[in-house]
């Protein structure tokens, strides 16, 4: 149980921050770059701050895509794949509603920014097609480093495993915000989406919604195939 | 006394280094993102640097809500929660001084962003109430990675927990400043409020310093509480 | 076999990621300093990332002019040499393959960045003098530091080279987008020069191609008889 | 011999990079906080790449001011004090050369920024005075972590030790821009500043050099006496 709720709670961390920021800093990824780096930087460092917190309890996936891929690579059984993708979706919903919370408290200034909650959605110019390639192409390659890195070929490297995933959720979130905002993580995604329907927020938020279930969990399956053929050693 | 003396130095360099970053990049939420970065980049690592430079002296809190958080977990005596406390508040105002004298020194350019030596304030368009849930849900996340980060449970990461509440505190800032230019800690605050009303800064800096010593040290209590939550078996 | 595929896996994702992140943040460094450090973090991040994804299977150099500067240095065999190039050439062609598809099924916003796919070339009154000896010179204290990093002498910081390594490719990004977009890496290189050319990317791209090989080939052997010279001991 | 060596590379790679990407990024502590964060990255950065590059030959230190806090922490002796300073010295001069062949080679572009070679200087508003408390200062803070990070105290974190202080210097260099240009290691001033005569630099950075060469050693000598009440113990 100690797990599940250490998932619960890291996922619900990283949607308050990560979201929490792309308000913040209104991430504009056309005409402020700099608001896109400090998103990126927000879900990444989420990340390396839970992994040292609470990685000693569930290994820190706080991300169904994540789980998605350790089960493929028969890591964790089908019951603890289903209970981490369960208390994850719920701390990204308490996430979402603490963001909201913080957002309907403090006044107006935030209306353009703040009402999306930092859901993710179709950036300028970017087809259905363009979002889904860039949400399994980037969760892919995130899913690959979180296999690579915590794998026990690179054993003696695993105290930087947590450094190392947070760092290319970065690099993800960098390349990514510009097509989609960057989900990589159902999880991620469901609580702002829902949320931010109570505040003025997009319905497009909702109606994309399964372009950021369905993209991270195919990128992760391909992650997980790409790991076999590259570490065929590992069982 | 030896690391109450390091809990003064290292509160010093933080006020020192963070609000000067805040004063030299004139940080503006609003208008300016480059600057959050930067100024939020400052604070956090002045821990990391603290933490590799005295860690091994006194543990590096150099927060009073850190202190609050790890005494509640029963992990330090009364005795050294109140003098940790102490050295912290004279740290902040050491360095808040130090802060004044540059800026006082260096002509009228720093007129706009000296003047307030980064004290912190309800930024545009944020009410007491945004501020301070805020302040207490920033804080709460913030101990929550330093008691896990430190805890037994995570012992084989031992080494990394400055680099990882370091990181923590960049993120930490990134998402608050906009809000209230991030306390998530007394002894930071407490110093440059006093210090800026010699200078010009905002009387609103005095008024409004309850929030920012309120509201970390009811985020520490709660960070302690689920803490215990998730990983009871420390006692 | 396993590690010319880990390779080529890796270069496919610095090319995948790095110039990703070029054309996504409109990378331009005269005018806008924050897409320059978003683009510099993709290629060092994107190293980080697959040191401690592959860095176990193939010591991750995902670049030849490392390559080179392992195999003057005495590290690794002719073939291991000519067979890491080899893959890494291809995965950066796969790289560059899949960023083209990205921008391409993703409408015409990204046209002006999107179009050159991340390719070097001689940037605002850069002459081919000036590039070639910022390639030379950046290779140079590129690869010195993958040469020290990983060498005997600083054994016990071994599982920091990836970290180290990663950041100081950041360092080279920093200074050098200024000059030529930085190469520093043949394959990072070929890939993007020739896919460009599929969506109206500059011919310039193919005919300056020569700098990007000859100036990061000629700066590893020069890194490969200096840290001879710093470490005469090292066979 | 082979230490001094590794000095001066190392030095030579600080104001190279250093230098260069201010130069790059036109760096303008008021205008374009993007440039003074991309340049403090790249002096921190610079010293994590050689910390981890030549530290296990000499310790690093590839600054005349933390040379000066570790002899008189003594650490050691006054004949390699003397030796790693002068080589420190001649390692700035050649990166600076270095820098001075690149922006010669390159264009009228860089007219602005790289006739200055990113020398130190004092910038808009700033009093002799208040540059001079600002090196006192910053080097102070900055030779404090370097004093605490290597010392036995703090073994167990060595490895980290590298990191560490790279990042504390980005910290350094993100508050002090504002002020001097940063210096806090007089090797990395002096090369600029001669160089900078040869390509129409201003020769205020001659005539004010000294406050770089007095101000990082005033602090540094500071430091080393802060240091050692603290942690008395340390002989």
């Amino acid at each position: 149980m100690k797990k599940y709720l250490a998932e619960m709670v890291g996922t619900m961390v990283l949607v308050l921050m990560g979201c929490g920021v792309a308000v913040s800093l209104a991430c504009d990824p056309v005409n402020d770059h700099a608001s896109v780096i400090g998103t990126a930087m927000a879900f990444g460092l989420s990340v390396v701050a839970m992994a040292y917190a609470i990685g000693g309890i569930s290994g820190c996936h706080i991300n169904p895509a994540i789980t998605l891929g350790v089960f493929l690579s028969g890591r964790m059984s089908a019951k603890d794949c289903t209970m981490y993708m369960l208390f994850q979706v719920i701390g990204g919903l308490i996430g979402a509603a603490l963001l909201c919370l913080l957002v309907s408290t403090t006044g107006t200034d935030f209306a353009a920014a703040g009402a999306g909650l930092g859901a993710n959605g179709l950036q300028s110019g970017v087809s259905v097609t363009g979002g889904l390639i860039a949400e399994i192409l980037f969760t892919c390659v995130f899913v690959l480093v979180v296999l690579g890195a915590t794998s026990k070929t690179n054993g003696a490297t695993n105290n930087f495993a947590g450094l190392a995933i947070g760092l290319s959720l970065i690099l993800v979130h960098l390349v990514c915000i510009r097509y989609t905002g960057t989900s990589v993580n159902p999880a991620r995604s469901i609580g702002p989406a829902i949320f931010a329907q109570f505040i003025g927020g997009p319905v497009t938020a909702l109606s994309n919604l399964w372009i950021f279930i369905v993209g991270p969990f195919v990128g992760a399956a391909l992650a997980s195939v790409i790991w076999r053929v590259i570490e065929p050693e590992e069982k």
